[in-house]
């Protein structure tokens, strides 16, 4: 893991940055809004608040000499998934835990941010100790990502449904500029290399042999989107996998998540800023890489490998229009050639995830700046569909 | 269905009192905690307010000239189970409704109690808005003792146990002096007669012929529930019923819901006061009909039937010292001779649930005074626990 | 528990007759046939061949001086329910176990019955032997019934329907001739009495108040139920019970279990003996209890309370041509007074299932000559509607 | 897809053959055996005679001027998973078809045997018929090796264990000898080529770039497997992914599928030869793909790319002593760059499933002769655990 540097701003200025970003996320919510847990995949907002605040307590303010910890009690509370560090609150029990409660989590904020404000001003970090700052900046710009995804999901999922806020756009995807760009065929190096921050899961750098063909500049549209599903793409089981065909029926899954039946007019499109008209010309959102596939398959295209896609941002940065929305690949989440998990407690923050997930790549409107690059993974189970991702298609070149 | 009248009380001034008796419930809670639904069978706090309000504007105010509904659209939050008044939030998702919150629902609940009062001075009401009114002051009574029984769940369900007031005593049971008094056999007039509200499912008032027997004075004590205990009794399916031991093995069920084992000292109990001591002496609560009947067969005793147990209470109103905890019976909730449902919405109220539970009598301390008599029936599936509970034991005369 | 006595057949004949109409009903079908378990209430007719069969081993002859257990390894698969005898296979597996396989459990009932019958001429059973053994054939009786019901299901469950036998009636119920008998209002002796074998159940003897009322002398017919279906009896929720709306739109159910939607024609019935026309005039059948309850309500009437049911067919046996189905009351199965279990095995008979169950009364046509009385308690859950059970009629007197 | 053959033996030999083993493999079961799925996962040995007579008639037969259905009601019954085809009994319900039964499933056998056989010598078939015969012939020899999984799964379930058959041995899997080959970097072409029987999705060939390592060229063995258990790896979440450790624990998984617990001694082996003595030195199998992770991640191995296996059994066919159990990948199972699915119902035979499984390459005892190659897919979710498959560990080069 190296670290990423900025000249033009302090780590302690970054250090607040960011932090303030995730309180800015939740800032229209009410402490209702921030607890609720309204699926199994989605977290309270409140949760991300501690949870992320217990991440530099757990890993880098406990260590410290003379740091007294906020209250231990709360560990149960906010550790996500760190089998190594104890028990902890079911996943599914999130939503119920209504102490401490919004307020006390932001005292903790308060506490936690303060303390590392001064240790960085009064102590001397050691490099593994930077490394594990530099992985709590970047883990708390990913909960805020997906506090973005749940909270549209929470305020969607009311029977009350009302807006965000009336002028957030950060869901209007745009498609971009159609065409196609060439890939060759040939061997390429793939994962990370350079400087800066990078997850262990873009190591260790290797070579691919990449196919031939070509890659759409620009993301499915809604419009195009609709066409599969005007030709009955939700109700022919040959275009989908035998697991996605389950999948479709037992949750009745019929269109896009946010989109809405409006009657004999159509559609509408439910966004952060409300419930409003549809856009033929959006990127298509709301999708699980089952829907994805289909549709592929349906168009005659496919989904790109991640090193193709990897290889062709590289070469071609601006061509392709991304950080609009993730976009799926073809590629399954495993480890590359020869990677090795760290031993501690972060060793446990991507590899245990690498089995039945598909590869993201790319970066979404969400996507906090500076936080991706072309070497990103991300990754999710076909059946999720609440992140913000879409298609951007692959044609394979056949022999003449 | 009669109405209750106390000279020293207008209506206006008792309904100004009940209403806010639900809201001195719910004063210690945050937010977060009035939302929160831990399970199925309880209901968030705020939920509860709400519910009881969306009563009176749909049964009363919304028959009255002029009246300006709050906001229609929440009808199908706060409806809880009247299928003829149309669609309505699931109730296991009671607690993902983070709109409108707690805030809003109490700015509804002033809405409805200024329009109500102000329509007590200056309408008219008939004889039947005069009884819906009666209706919805019992039902939110009904509420009130239920917001008792959720919130003690809730707060006692979370990774952080916090008291919801010290001083609070509410739960504290008391088992009363032991002895037995005699129920003679022979015919008895059984239900409600007389003045003043009563339900549906009090009536017709008809004759049962009782055993005869001996009913305790005295509720069985933690002391002698924990002999059942270490006697085995958890173990031995020899003393359940096949459904009862079938419940107890799948969810695990040990000991009343509200002890803790505290290693090699024993037991403790969670009360709304804290986690305190355990008592001897206290009545045990927090059992099922299951978990009495198991109790009882182990003792060689039986569970009143309702009859048993309404007439004696009769006949000596006080030896029994009433007014604990609702009390189980040997009685399945079934209608009385002739019972006809009321065919409105009302009549939603009681019949619709005659299958599947056991009457209990009695009331508890978290009853609102006056709100029991000793035709009333209360009912619970037999796996319910989370009520204020108790058993008073029967035994039947046995012929020389 | 009382023995049964006919001069006619000796107790040895008795026993090989009752045994061998066990194999009898499982004659027609292979041995595919009688290993699955179509659901979970239903068993395998094999298991039936092998449980009863147990039952005697385990109960009567494994006492008995020099008898050599067939093969103890198979208690494990022959148990049904008895805790107090150890392990068993549980009982939604029962369709699972391959071996023994029908021809080795024929072998069983073989070994089985040549011991007891030379048991019975050569050695002194005594008085309790012999309750056991009256017992047993009870049992016999009770699951020959159950074999019945379980093949009719398991037969019109197959993708392929094919008929049990195309001479087979024993599955078409007579609703017999209109009309009304009145039931007065007073104490009634409830409960058996007289000689002869009893089950537990259906004692202590014990007075009852009845009210007063009209009972119908014929069951409810295919045709009246249709009129409840035509009226749109399974659309509205007003009708039914709270739980039995919730079970019906689970569970989809539209109309009895083996009625089938032909087309405009209308209906036709499944039957052992084949699929065939639907008959207006036949009892209807296939519903559980919660559709009997709504269609009751729907025309006005109610089911009889069990003791109302005992006294009018003592008073005229043969006004109400009971026999065709057994009859669901209005009564949860519940002990009488002053009920205890037997402390041994065989007081896991009836005991531990009172609760949640209904009582039915009467008898079916599939129900062994001789093997009902006036106090016999049939009982099953609200929801089961594979068992032969039809609906009789019940008018309480209004007072004028 | 291309055909196979050899000039020793002509197509109806060959046909004949094949069809005959099927019937081999049931022959010492019951029809009891025969019909009982013990699991989702696993079918009935009848339902595989029924399965893949089925899959002759329907894609060559029916086609076939003259050819006259056996019985066009029982498609119903065994098309397994053809959307295409219409509807079909649901996976879970096979065990539940008594009828048509063991007997009438061989005599379905055999009509479509001899019609087979006779347009075989009667009929010019086309080279598309030619070739949906191949895939009919590789299709049963499929259901062959599954028959296996299915029916040791099955006695192996029952209460009563008895062995299939006490002189088999198809179960014993031999590790073979210690040692590791080398494993080049570089571009390979991977995929099949060449003549004969190939399915779609070991096509199009293409280039990998393979990374450097060594292959073992034995299994690891029971008794290393015990080191791992010893070792406490069923306890060490860290060594688990993810979804992985969810499933062991929600599951008990403890050890492999067949081995059992004997007291102090250590460990039984279950085989179809019956229970029996625990084998250090065989080859571990019974294990899912998550184990095996488990597994190597505690070894600090890992699984070998299928890739790199593939290249590594075309280098040094002997090497690898290959042939005992299916070996589980670390490779994912997707299409290969520009595979398509065919547009007809045989295009559902693979494409449809390449997600959330794991390959495995090379064939187990139980594979029939001739069925496999180094090119060949198997794939199975990373939970399933009933197939015969083993662990072939691969290290990485780690760069000096």
């Amino acid at each position: 893991m190296k670290r990423y540097s900025d000249p033009s701003e302090s780590l302690s200025e970054r250090f607040a940055r960011v932090r303030s970003g995730s309180k800015a996320i939740a800032a229209p919510l009410s402490p209702e809004d921030c607890l609720v847990q309204p699926a199994l995949f989605a977290s309270p907002a409140a949760w991300h608040l501690g949870h992320t605040t217990w991440f530099f307590e757990q890993f880098i303010l406990s260590d410290l000499v003379g740091y007294q910890r906020y209250n231990p009690d709360w560990d149960v509370l906010f550790n996500s998934y760190y089998e190594s560090l104890g028990e902890r609150v079911a996943r599914d029990r999130r939503g119920l835990q209504s102490r401490p409660g919004l307020n006390r989590i932001l005292d903790f904020r308060t506490y936690v941010d303060t303390a590392l404000i001064d240790a960085l001003e009064h102590h001397r970090f050691s490099e593994s100790q930077l490394q594990l700052l530099e992985l709590g900046l970047n883990h708390e710009e990913q909960h805020q990502e997906l506090m973005w995804y749940d909270l549209k999901y929470l305020l969607g999922a009311q029977a009350l449904t009302e807006p965000y806020a009336r002028n957030c756009h950060i869901d209007q995807f745009e498609a971009g500029p159609s065409g196609w760009i060439e890939c060759a065929e040939g061997i390429a190096e793939i994962g990370f290399s350079g400087e800066g921050f990078t997850y262990d899961n873009e190591s260790p750098r290797h070579r691919q042999y990449l196919p031939a063909g070509q890659l759409s500049t620009s993301l499915v549209s809604n419009q195009d989107y609709l066409e599969f599903i005007d030709a009955g793409g939700y109700r022919d089981p040959l275009l989908w996998h035998s697991e996605g065909w389950a999948w479709r029926q037992r949750e009745s899954i019929e269109h896009p998540l946010y989109w809405r039946p409006a009657g004999a007019e159509g559609w509408q499109q439910y966004r952060l800023s409300g419930v409003g008209d549809w856009s033929a010309s959006e990127a298509v959102s709301g999708i699980s890489w089952f829907e994805a596939a289909a549709f592929c398959r349906w168009a005659g295209w496919d989904l790109p490998a991640e090193g193709v896609w990897e290889s062709a941002v590289r070469k071609a940065p601006d061509a392709l229009n991304t950080g609009q929305l993730w976009e799926f690949t073809g590629s399954a989440y495993l480890p590359y050639p020869g990677y090795r998990a760290a031993s501690d407690a972060a060793g446990e923050y991507n590899g245990k995830f690498m089995v039945n997930q598909m590869v993201l790549k790319g970066a979404s409107r969400a996507t906090p700046p500076g936080h991706s690059r072309p070497s990103y993974r991300n990754f999710y189970a076909p059946e999720m569909r609440w992140m913000f991702a879409g298609i951007r298609p692959f044609r394979y070149r056949t022999e003449p």
